[in-house]
């Protein structure tokens, strides 16, 4: 884990890059020419704290400091990761690393954004070239795992290793190349895409959004997480990879593509693209798609994290990152009530009629037992545990989309095989009242599944939260059972 | 809707239409000159069954017949729609359609899965040919949304029209080409990554497994949901696309891929293709992987689903379809106690611990008061409604991934305002009772969010239950408050 870093650049790219920094907790100097740099960033940041509140409950870091540097020299003073994500022209990347180079503390790690340029002239100019890789993102950086990590010439082996090493401690999935070599894989890739998809459009076979629409209903889906070669191993059948080519290799010898040329772009395709585009968005603003787009890859990559598969392995790997990195709750025994969880209200929380879903003020609850849990150290790894027998909800609020949460904890009492709790769940903004839930929790062994009693360190600590909770008054609504009151 | 259809060509795509079909409810004949044709449609429909249960709660209908018949003329027989998924040969596919045009009814709409031969000339021998239309579609047929509908020089705009109706009843996406043309606009996007990724793999560049990761863990995401214009739309900022192409047009004349040939399939290429494909695999069975694939498909859609975009619009679409459809249920206000709703324990309800999460039994109990408000007339859809004020749970036994559950429901009183319920879930399989739900509704009016007394043919519903279920014993657990009993 680094703790400093600086940015030359603060564009779409360059923003992202300081939004995922900050947010992992890395204080960042940020290089940029433009008057508007601070702002942008700003910008992306917003957008940023809203995703990863909504990708992960897991407790993310204190944010990061930012700086805006007046010059690449002063950026890079005392910094341990240096990521450039300046224009896409060889000259101007070329000058701007050389100066940086020699104003950053020797052993600094340098990175380039480039989409494509190779490393080794990006280098040439450097003091300390060795120390240099590209580091290639995908935007929304602060949102996708993918970097691709190509050093040059001169790069180090352990340049590659030690950019990759950061890379994953900022839960990317770094991909490193086996060798240096023009837009890497994955541009290689979309442009072959993309440049299809021109064609397309400059025949007037198709508008960009039947484009979209055949990629995003269709292979899209399966692309988001077993791209291309795994997909068509299993349209092989039991025979695998040699079986699918001979079924299919000969149709790439059919004159399907037009991929021996590049479309012009005219103004008139210019002006065809731009006005489908148009039409294809629809008045929506490009903040507004953004957010769609946001949205639809928390989804995507929650969904996949349930799987514990491609993206969502990286999700996965990135909170167990953050949990083991969690300073210890600040709660203390003596802490009454105790104050052990919060969420922000997804908006997957909301049903059919707008509102939360009552299960999901339930599912508030048990994760508090979950912290509470931990709390008294249980390592819910399969181990002993407390299991819920009995739970009384009441609803007294609505909370809405977005909205901060959290819940306090009253132990009403125990013995050596269970805790009674009484959880409250409040609004953060106006401490409301939402919902209560007093449960019974009851001791079990691991293995046997039986009822047994707690270690006694466990029911010490019990002891202990119970003792500091006797003086708190009972809660009105403890005790209740449901009833027909007139 | 459809009742009858027939399959000709029952592979990889055949089989999937097959069960798309059946478990539409609509009776499949297929011919398939196979002898293995009905073992591999049977395997394709349990991997559909399983599939299909997962992607949704909503109610699926009573699954079609599945028949082999022994040549094409019998499977077209009286049939309303016939699909053609011959392997990829004009001449065979050409013959095929001739001969079962002559054999169908005038009227059954024809289609042929093709990924790219032309329907003017897969036509060209048919009775009525005008009838005729590509519906391409993609693997897994069973889940996957898109299919490109492509008519020929003779295809009448009511059959496109047809077609295209036919495949959404079935819960797709049918995007309608604009001309007839070579390898649609899917294939020909696909083949273009395709093709580049065989040069990246034939130069060593990378592996198929390197060169799938660039694609999982970056692009593909956002192909997912918004395939290749919008995401470059965003890309260009609020200046959008014409803004993008002045920063990005000039990258497609750099000399980055290798589009202008296609790789050689030699002996060579083709080893290292299927020994990199194997290793990624690593033992994995095509089966596994196909599940694999299935888990990641539904979890993507699902997820997308939750923002109602893309594929997730798609799911939500048939959905709406699948309850218009639905049969009423057959709990009638008599049956004591009511039994309202089921489902199979989905694999996302499972927490760290292996566990059905606590929260999740609260969300098929909240299910089953959903069901109960349906019951008595109504429509969920933001007006008056009952909202649940306490819940007290009791956890008996637990439940695993896959079981199928059931509730049962038992009105204990009610007023004007308010409705007492008890819910029991059980596992279906051995009728054990694993949890319990006793809930207090009140009635809320619309619009003021305040209780108000429920409308009187809501009331005289309510009352007949009751009336019903009050010769029922009370529920051992009703009543109950949560305490150290000791």
């Amino acid at each position: 884990m680094i703790e400093r870093a600086a940015l030359l650049g603060g564009g779409v790219i360059g923003g992202g890059w300081a939004a995922r920094l900050l947010l992992a907790g890395v204080d960042v100097a940020l290089y940029d020419p433009s008057p508007d740099a601070g702002r942008v960033v700003e910008q992306m940041l917003g957008n940023a704290r809203r995703a990863l509140r909504r990708l992960t409950l897991a407790p993310l870091p204190a944010e990061g400091t930012l700086t805006l540097a007046g010059d690449p020299e002063a950026a890079v003073a005392a910094v341990q990761f240096v990521q450039e994500s300046a224009p896409e022209r060889e000259g101007l990347k070329r000058e701007l690393l050389a100066r940086a180079s020699r104003a950053a503390p020797p052993e600094a790690i340098f990175a380039s954004s480039t989409s494509g340029l190779l490393p080794s002239r990006l280098a040439a100019d450097m003091v300390h070239p060795e120390r240099f890789t590209v580091g290639h993102p995908f935007n929304p950086v602060y949102l996708l795992p993918l970097v691709e990590v190509c050093g040059g010439e001169r790069t180090t082996p352990e340049t590659v290793a030690r950019a990759a090493e950061i890379y994953a401690s900022l839960g990317m999935r770094p991909l490193v190349l086996r060798r240096e070599v023009d837009a890497f894989i994955a541009d290689r890739l979309m442009e072959a895409l993309w440049r299809e998809a021109l064609w397309l459009v400059a025949d007037d076979i198709a508008t960009v959004e039947e484009i979209d629409d055949a990629i995003r209903f269709g292979a899209g889906l399966r692309w988001s997480f077993m791209g291309t070669f795994l997909t068509y191993r299993i349209a092989g059948g039991e025979k695998g990879m040699r079986h699918f080519i001979a079924q299919f290799g000969p149709a790439l010898q059919l004159p399907w593509t037009k991929l021996t040329d590049v479309p012009e772009l005219t103004e008139e395709l210019l002006d065809k693209l731009v006005a489908q585009s148009d039409a294809q968005a629809g008045g929506a603003t490009t903040r507004s798609l953004e957010r769609l787009r946001d949205d639809c890859l928390i989804a995507v990559m929650q969904g996949l994290r349930a799987n514990d598969y491609a993206a969502g392995a990286s999700v996965a790997t990135w909170e167990r990152l953050l949990h083991a990195r969690a300073v210890a709750p600040a709660a203390r025994d003596d802490e009454a009530p105790l104050r052990l969880h919060r969420v922000d209200v997804p908006p997957e929380w909301i049903d059919y009629n707008g509102h939360v879903h009552e299960s999901r003020y339930l599912q508030a609850f048990g994760d508090t037992t979950d912290a509470l849990l931990r709390h008294l150290g249980f390592a819910l790894d399969g181990g002993d545990v407390y299991m819920t027998v009995e739970t009384h909800l009441g609803h007294l609020g609505q909370a809405r989309a977005g909205e901060r949460l959290h819940v306090t904890t009253q132990v009403l009492g125990h013995d050596e095989k269970r805790v009674h709790v009484f959880h409250s769940l409040y609004r953060t903004d106006d401490d409301a009242l939402l919902a209560t839930a007093e449960q019974m929790l009851l001791h079990v062994a691991a293995g046997s599944g039986r009822a047994a009693p707690a270690a006694p360190a466990v029911l010490a600590r019990v002891a202990r939260i119970a003792a500091a909770h006797a003086a708190l008054p009972r809660p009105e609504r403890a005790g209740r059972s449901v009833a027909l009151r007139h």
